[in-house]
């Protein structure tokens, strides 16, 4: 019974296969190997999305970092979430790899809304030379708080990046989980949604370590790669990055993953109703959801593992309610979910 | 028959049969897991560094260029060979994650002397405040050429450096085939030589992508940490790292496949007298051979695949000498070698 | 009639005889010469800081930067308000001389709290390497608002601080009218505070572009003049920088020219009470003070010059209320203060 | 008698002037204010170059640092001199503005060939990503060295960056002094010949520190203007920058100053012919000349001031040649010149 993180799960067989399939013999290093450029096609077809360019790195930092650095020049600023991962989880990486680029935060507890947005680029108006210049909009689909924009949502934030002639940056590092849970296509959710730069995480949902990252409008191709490789992300055996996406991708395993995370989160919610107070809709694969002192001090003598997002176990009040963050990925089974909803019951 | 860059070749089923082995149930990320922890030790273990600050990253330019980053500041110089990866081969890496620092390039054509670095160093002494203040000595062993520095040779680079109070960095992409090279331990060709920080490789000889850096004085342990995750180098999923890490140890893997590697090079010089001029005394795994152009032609046609380093196949001269040159990795096979060879003769 | 800044303003008649002053015969350069060590004397008197590291800098944006930036590793992050000038008017310098830190806004309209700020810090804290890490406390004295922290302000901001081992820099780009109001000493407003380096401003009083960096610990004064230096900060011609300082010392110019501009600004309010709704109490020499737009109009065409804070000249409702941010500089005359009043009256 | 260098020296009696008449009444800042609109005129019609481009900023060191920044991205390296400023003088400055560009010096002892030119542009071709790319050639008119590059030089060095498609920048720190030299105008030195972007430095040629940045193509301002700002150069009250360049253009000014200071370096190498090698041959104000031990002596007693380039006062040979560098600001009289030589050649 894990609940800490996505990337506390293992992989799927079918990662390993890929690698020990990709492993025969000697192959051009740094993507230019035929499985690098057959994943890379893969992906633009998936993404209905013929000329984007597509290149593959190792972590989700990486990906949003070397993504917004091309988007984003140092004199600029990024419109984000004021609990965007790329604010608060990594240790201050797009201002390092953009070359001190700014983040603005959009005021809200968790999701950007349109207003809000616009009113924060509006405000970012009237300095001239003196502030920061208005730079791209990030958008964390499914954001660090469980929750989802709708395709409705997504158009109306990159319509407003629009009016201001800002480019869009898709945080996908819950991708997989965001689309089962919206029922679309990778491309609804975001060329055809405005989005002008995603990344595909596939690293949280299955994978060791690969994100794709794909610009709609080829023309930063080359740039990105410069930056890639100057940023130590152009790994010289490839393949092995390409093989885990292959994977991914073969018969839609992405989908498959992510649908059977989602469905367990949404088993767990509903478990647990009646003797959780659940803090948000899980729509994807992350929880919230408060449970007394009592139910925690069981769930963690039987061995459950999740981070404690408020409160304390430690603590005289055993009715008291503390706020569990709870992230179920594929691996997590339905007997898991049966077995933390009965002790927590049971408390 | 395949001698472009050992980045070609595959990995040994060790490592794959490792990824297997930690691909069961749930561990900590980023590194607490056990997995990990056991693979720090074992390093320092093997480094005779009990104190030593040891992490994982995934690249080669990763883990030069955050090694270099923490011991230099911006407004300093690194002093490294013209022909050093850092600074022909990683696309201004050094010089982003430094914030702006210089390379001082010690004039000659491969490996630094002594002399050369001191004289290069006491040049960069008069300019007070106006001249970029010397930073760390960057030593690439096996170096770019396929040349090794004795310990001897290292000894004294490091004392020089030591003269000037400045840190001394061990590039250490091919650590192993210079470990194995000059019949030595680990610790004898790093801290008892005087160097400061060394990255052991795996990735040229035979991980799939890994590296490790070691501190020997952990002090900047803290700051490295951070400097990763801002770079966006540090693995979710670490186990992964760590297991490719933990197969390599394992038995002295690293040694068994760089002692391959090299005695495939040495074969292949040894088969090619007469029929070559050798350029370098092959003591690693890379070899510069100069042949005529048709046994160039005869081996292409036959399918061997390597860097033309001087000259180029086309051309009328069909006698005339063009340079290759040629790496093994672990994988080569003696039948490899044997056929090259005989074809070159041939031709 | 000029409020627009105290940028607008001339110099006193006393800069400009010490430049010519300082105009005589050679000198050596880089601030080598007489006359700009004993402006560096002088001020170390002046702050009673004996052993402080003292240098000049021509503009508030490269002092702050390259204060900050001394203290503040890449990343780390600077506390400060949402309306300090190095957040909102420096188009990201300190993100750019620090080599990419962050700033974290404490929550607030303009000064910041002892509360808000160990809040904010305090929130910084359960993240490891994942989140920035904790860095300097910047304060602005006067605001950017025309707001006074007090000394015992200032104590409690710097013992929050000094509770997280947290260094603190104070943005005095209007020292001199702080210093006035508070009727205190340099060194009560600084390191007697708990400052750990102050910037003294000189070019909003009445300098051509000049402002000193004291750092009250020396241990950073070498790195701080690399630092200037290789932002280009350093100049050859030092000696007109330290005579702009020289005069600006001399018999307390300072403090008589920021005492003239707050005594205009304390005459404005007190003439514009009854017409105005004073926004702000203006303890230095930046008043707030919202007027009909009937009088703004009159004004406008009298030729009085300001920036209008809230509100826009064009509209129909006469008697509307329209902010203006009215600024003294040194040389605004009782004339002008007067003739403001009675046109703002008359309308 | 001092010939330390041209930063030693006063500002002739018209900069003071001009200081003394901007400082009437409030202006707006940045640049904005009448006087300095009139003198980037003043210098589009100097340069023949109405749609260009022209910013102020008071350094040399921020002139170079921000153009090559503007027009230089951080994967890419600068062509340059291995003794240019930009590379020895600057503490990195190149590097920092450009976000960790690499400078890679074309080999020779100080005036770039063109043919050394594009054997070193043609080398830094074949790494593709792994490499740094192509980026702006930088010229130093006058060299650091006291030597001038011809217009057919200038000519057939920015033909070659032409034949790569990069820019050229000129380091004119000493612009007027090459001018003079070489009796063209500045347009045919500049545009005329290649240049993409210039500086013609005000600072060591009698303005206190002021350097004007033309960009002839004006499709970089804002960017520039942008850096400006982020990089602390932006001047609040700039009428005082402004007021001094103007005073250097009133009447050609900067011509008159710049041929004192060459004639009187002409006039101190022929008055030393004879008694001093010359060792180069003196077309600007920079003049390296090795007397023996006992001229410096003497010349050291008598209150002489410049730099021994080579040697070392101290020593037991009096007849031992050292090299000095002697520098003539326009401030060196002819009285001074006489006098130095009567000592040298009476020793």
């Amino acid at each position: 019974m894990n609940f800490t993180s996505d990337n506390a799960g293992p992989v799927p067989a079918a990662v390993l296969d890929a690698l020990a399939r990709a492993n025969a013999g000697h192959a051009p290093g740094y993507g230019a190997d035929e499985l690098s450029e057959r994943v890379r096609d893969r992906i633009r077809t998936l993404f209905e999305a013929p000329n984007a360019a597509v290149e593959l790195v190792s972590t989700g930092t990486a990906a949003n970092s070397l993504a917004l650095a091309t988007l984003c020049q140092p004199f600029q600023t990024v419109f984000c979430s004021p609990v965007a991962h790329i604010h608060e989880d990594e240790c201050n990486a797009p201002e390092f790899y953009t070359g001190g680029a700014k983040l603005t935060l959009v005021p809200g507890a968790d999701k950007m809304t349109a207003e809000g947005l616009r009113a924060t680029i509006a405000a970012e108006e009237s300095r001239g030379v003196h502030g920061p210049q208005r730079g791209p909009v990030s958008i964390t689909q499914i954001t660090e708080r469980g929750n989802l924009y709708t395709l409705d949502e997504l158009h109306a934030l990159s319509a407003v990046a629009r009016d201001y002639d800002l480019p869009v940056h898709l945080d996908g590092a819950r991708f997989a989980n965001a689309c089962v849970a919206l029922e679309c296509t990778p491309a609804e959710m975001t060329w055809k949604a405005g989005v002008d730069v995603a990344v595909f995480g596939g690293t949280k949902n299955g994978c060791m370590g690969v994100e794709a990252v794909i610009f709609f409008d080829p023309a930063k191709h080359w740039e990105f790669q410069l930056r890639r490789k100057r940023g130590g992300h152009l790994f010289s055996k490839f393949r092995y990055l390409a093989a885990q996406m292959d994977a991914y991708l073969e018969g839609d395993l992405w989908r498959e993953l992510a649908g059977m995370a989602n469905a367990r989160c949404a088993a767990l919610a509903a478990g647990l109703t009646g003797v959780a107070d659940i803090r948000n809709v899980p729509q994807g694969n992350m929880l919230f959801a408060a449970l007394p002192r009592r139910a925690h001090r069981a769930l963690h003598e039987a061995g459950a593992r999740y981070y404690m997002w408020e409160g304390e176990l430690d603590g005289h009040d055993d009715s008291e309610m503390l706020t569990a963050r709870l992230v179920c990925d594929w691996s997590v089974t339905e007997a898991d979910i049966a077995r933390f909803v009965e002790i927590a019951k049971g408390a």
